[in-house]
């Protein structure tokens, strides 16, 4: 299996430590990235250097692409020395960005002229979680190709899913940020209340997070908002370009999401006074603005 | 410690397991409850049967209530033949009720002129925690009077947490149901994205419970919402009851809390359509009201 050749593009937080477990497990890999500097150290591990994505793909049995945003997967994709000028017939992309699933599934059909496959498969888990490996993959796609490719992505992640045809992958990440960013409004409030009443936050944290009110959120944002703090796991200008993501999907599918579209509107406070860098429980800030003068 | 005698208050479907728990661990009971026939099983079992609130209590070293609402509370307390005519000095009322944290500071202070002390001791883990004794217990109140009377608390509950000042306990469970509802709604939004795009809403759950994303909430109520299961583990009727105690404390102390009050608005079109006495998880019914014409 790890003789099949990688092409892998995009040497960000996220696909700088996944391209490096793909080499350990011994897949020849090419690698792309718009910076080049950042191609430094994968190369001295042993891996080849493309001058684009095209080049990167042009060899590959399967070929990975993880950027930030929806115009950069579509200009690394289908732009001038883009991924589909270079993929072979039979290949297979696997996209892990998170990006539409509307852009996924017309991607999916440009690809299929090519003769080959797109597997969307975005992750969660965060920076932490792919120098782990302990990402949790969510894929959309075409079940064989995703069969094919699935002992990549288990070097990559812990928690590997077959969600369903092109554009699941990406709409299961949606329903991850959904849930995600509501449950984080739910402690802010709930902190929120505690604090104003004196009731000391810990103490109520400790004492409901075995029950019925218990989520990853509290157990784990809960304590950085009772300490103040703000230092980013997940930052909130990246949690908004997945609740825009979220929108558009929503509007497509004209399904309302009341509460989504709140916390979406609260963060956009949170940007406004310049804390979107900092991590998404800095929404913690934005209830303590709307009850103190 | 076993012959500290109980006076206890209402036997509805919490009150009932746990009298029955207290006398299981062979403390001395009397009981009372508005609906005389309810007190038939415990009097078998050996409790005595009191015609009166007041006499529930005249005799006991610890008082227990737990009924439905704000009034119900203020009547056998307050009322013509309560608590309050019958307690002895230096005896302790535990208030398992959920009420608003001013009314038990109210109460706090009528109990101590008579020399005898409030715990408000609000739980949660509904009617199956009280029948296998492991209800979450938030206590508030004087802390002396509380160590004194933990022991009857652990013969009903498992955790058992001292919260603070009188109030606190109630405040910790108002807490608890901001979170619990919130939480239900991001569930119920991220099931609808999911269902009206086609993706299996169990796959999407088991995808992304394990992270960042999970909740008790998801992990017990997303399944039933995918099934059409409405059935009631907890009724809507009683969430608003609780949320109504949220938005008065919330007023009380200037505290915005904007997805909560989303959520009890939501709700109102549960009850509005004849569903308050189904499971919260019907929530889930108000999302694709929104979303169908």
């Amino acid at each position: 299996m790890s003789n099949q050749h990688i092409g892998f593009i995009g040497l960000g937080i996220m696909g700088q430590p996944m391209a490096g477990h793909l080499l350990d497990a011994g897949y020849p890999l090419t690698v792309y990235n718009r910076t080049p500097s950042k191609t430094e150290d994968l190369a001295n591990q042993g891996a080849s250097v493309a001058d684009s994505p095209s080049q990167a793909a042009c060899q590959a049995d399967v070929v990975i692409t993880i950027v930030s945003d929806t115009p950069d997967v579509a200009q690394v994709i289908e732009g001038p020395g883009g991924v589909l000028e270079g993929i072979s017939s039979g290949a297979v992309l696997i996209d892990m960005s998170t990006v539409s699933p509307a852009l996924e599934q017309r991607l999916d059909g440009l690809l299929r002229q090519k003769g080959a496959s797109l597997i969307d498969a975005p992750v969660s888990g965060g920076d932490v979680g792919a120098r782990n490996a302990t990402l949790a993959i969510m894929a959309g796609g075409d079940q064989k190709a995703f069969e094919r490719v699935r002992p990549i992505l288990e070097v990559m992640g812990r928690s590997i899913t077959y969600c369903g045809p092109s554009g699941s992958g990406q709409l299961t990440k949606l329903c991850n940020q959904i849930l995600v960013s509501v449950n984080l409004l739910a402690v802010c409030e709930a902190l929120s209340l505690a604090s104003r009443n004196k009731l000391d936050p810990m103490t109520m944290i400790e004492a409901i997070q075995g029950g019925a009110a218990g989520s990853w959120q509290l157990a784990n944002l809960g304590p950085k908002i009772a300490s103040d703090d703000f230092d980013p796991g997940f930052m909130i200008d990246l949690m908004q370009k997945d609740l825009r993501l979220v929108a558009e999907a929503a509007g497509a599918s004209n399904t309302p999401l009341p509460a989504t579209s709140l916390v979406h509107q609260l963060f956009q406070s949170s940007q406004a006074w310049g804390e979107g860098r900092e991590g998404t429980q800095a929404l913690a800030k934005v209830l303590r603005r709307l009850a103190s003068g």
